[in-house]
């Protein structure tokens, strides 16, 4: 077996995010579809545009990689969407679950955002500026709708202080 | 079965992430042991001892709550876990190694980080001032340590362009 190399590491983690992604688009629907209001519903539906079109610069990444567009198993996404599911069955018909849905809409976008900015640090390295500019695309989109959501959970706070 | 309340929602996720500080207790020393270079081995000792710190803090909140200390399963903490496991696996002996241990610490550290801010945020929405204070002061070192990792991830790269 030849000595792995950082080329190597940064493949390993677009196949890790490129699996991620796909997953994230099948749970947004359900995360919408769930959730009791009206402004956690349209988000959701956003990110889920957004996640169509962060997958597509995946792609784009992969052909400039000379590589075919594949994914590798993330059980880290796994985890984090299976304790959504979780809150979405223990706490459906509770008034905590939007924040609960919410909640881990966070956690999956904190997971996309480390993702993306460790892969920007590793192209920068490899020189890859093409790829650089794709990734900062998508992180550009990520922090707004981290941004977004933080503003929905403590707006939730502040309607129920008044 | 009675509805669930937003004060069960916030203990469950305290739960979660008592575990999630227990997992990432037992995992930051082997993240240690394989690092190659000497700041990222650093690191990731001064963070376990910070992690005992946390953990203590949480069974303070668990007392302050008036629940016994116990965590749930978090699978989201296990996946990133595990990921981290077969990165120090399949790139053992190369030098993208550190690199990608980097990139895991940089996960569980963005995992934390989600979780205490939605935990502080629903502690100030149910009047828990005392709780708000303890979680302040795991942001903080979160936040530090956040930041320490991105310096050294972004270091290596300097330091291969140099």
């Amino acid at each position: 077996m030849s000595l792995k190399s950082m080329d190597d590491l940064f493949l390993h983690l677009v196949k890790d995010i490129y699996y991620a992604e796909k997953q994230i688009l099948k749970a947004l629907p359900k995360m919408a579809k769930n959730a009791e209001t009206d402004e956690p519903k349209a988000a959701f539906e956003t990110h889920r545009e957004q996640t169509q079109g962060q997958i597509e610069r995946l792609e784009q990444i992969f052909e400039l990689l000379g590589k075919p567009a594949r994914g590798v198993p993330c059980e880290a996404i796994n985890g984090i969407i299976e304790e959504s599911n979780e809150i979405m069955e223990d706490f459906a018909e509770s008034p905590a679950l939007d924040a609960g849905i919410l909640s881990s809409a966070q956690a999956v976008e904190h997971y996309e955002n480390t993702r993306y900015g460790t892969l920007k640090t590793w192209a920068q390295q490899l020189g890859l500026s093409e790829v650089v500019t794709l990734l900062d695309q998508t992180l550009q989109e990520e922090k707004e709708t981290d941004e977004l959501l933080t503003r929905l959970a403590e707006a939730r706070v502040n309607a129920e202080a008044a």
